[in-house]
């Protein structure tokens, strides 16, 4: 059996997702040789992010005050949201450095399967926001849980906003030959001129 | 870009063997959502493991006290010593339970290419310690830095100690024909009566 110190240690890396046993242990003893300072760094790190990090009271993105960096930011169009369903996923698409407009991020995604409904994830605020927008662009998994959450918010925001969403295709340096047949389908519908 | 604290607690993440950017993000993502308590312990116990763990005086190993509980347990048999080239190993075998002797962690194996010698390692303290030993199992990696390093060994204890090393041959269940030949060869040449 290790240390004390060092089985604690391990425990905590097991709940991280995907981390086994095998796994939490080389990192614990990797960290073992790791400098004073940069343990108190990640000790520091740890606590700092939990006491740190809200979310922003507008659109539920993460953020170190009220509202995040992109509400605040008078240059990003704020008649534009991009639907979410994670956190995660603005900074995916913030990495592109090309969509000027703001988000508003759910949550989570309507599943029947886990029981989660419509009130289960940030919706409402959603409906409210779109009043004022031109335009709600859904940017959700291209899975059933995402197909039918995209569903319910057009219906919703029907009369309301324009609602697009986001293409589907072959993936970049994809092959045909390897795509599914789904996203074959879906690349055939959205065809365009060339 | 993801709030400061967050960026930080990455990059503590990234600094763990085998985690990149997506992993460090999942890790700190997940975080999140846990509660103040676990946050806490998971803090502390990086900074209790760094403050408490130190090397036994005796064999190397990983141990809250002077000497490791291996050391300090009058039942095992201190006649015997198991050289490994780090305390992780001790752990592995150890847990087999099967294994009543004391251990000598080397911390590294010689390498002529790392430029690793016989004096950057725990060696020296071994030649003394083998001197009142009836055995010493050499248990290090059936690599050419294990082969060197246990070479080296039982050149050094010729006459001071009885040397043993473990047995090689065809892992349990493993296949004959995926066995590659230095396996397969040492399986021969060891071979046993049944």
């Amino acid at each position: 059996m290790y240390p004390k110190s060092i089985m604690d240690l391990i425990d905590s890396f097991k709940k991280l997702p995907g981390v086994g046993q095998k796994t939490a242990e080389r990192y614990a003893l990797t960290l073992l040789d790791a400098s004073q300072e940069e343990i108190e760094t990640f000790s520091k790190s740890l606590v700092n992010m939990k006491k740190n990090v809200q979310r922003c009271k507008k659109c539920n993105n993460l953020s170190e005050s009220v509202y995040c960096d992109v509400c605040e930011n008078p240059e990003r169009d704020h008649g534009t949201i991009c639907v979410v369903s994670n956190a995660k996923e603005v900074f995916s698409i913030e990495r592109l450095q090309t969509y000027q407009g703001v988000y508003h991020v759910l949550d989570g995604l309507i599943s029947t399967q886990k029981g989660i409904m419509p009130e289960h994830i940030n919706l409402n605020s959603l409906i409210e926001r779109s009043k004022n927008a031109n335009e709600v662009i859904i940017a959700l998994n291209a899975t059933i849980e995402g197909e039918m959450t995209s569903l319910y918010i057009s219906k919703k925001l029907e009369g309301i906003s324009n609602v697009t969403r986001l293409a589907f295709g072959l993936p970049i340096g994809g092959q045909l030959d390897y795509a599914d047949d789904m996203t074959l389908l879906k690349a055939f519908e959205g065809r365009n001129k060339i």
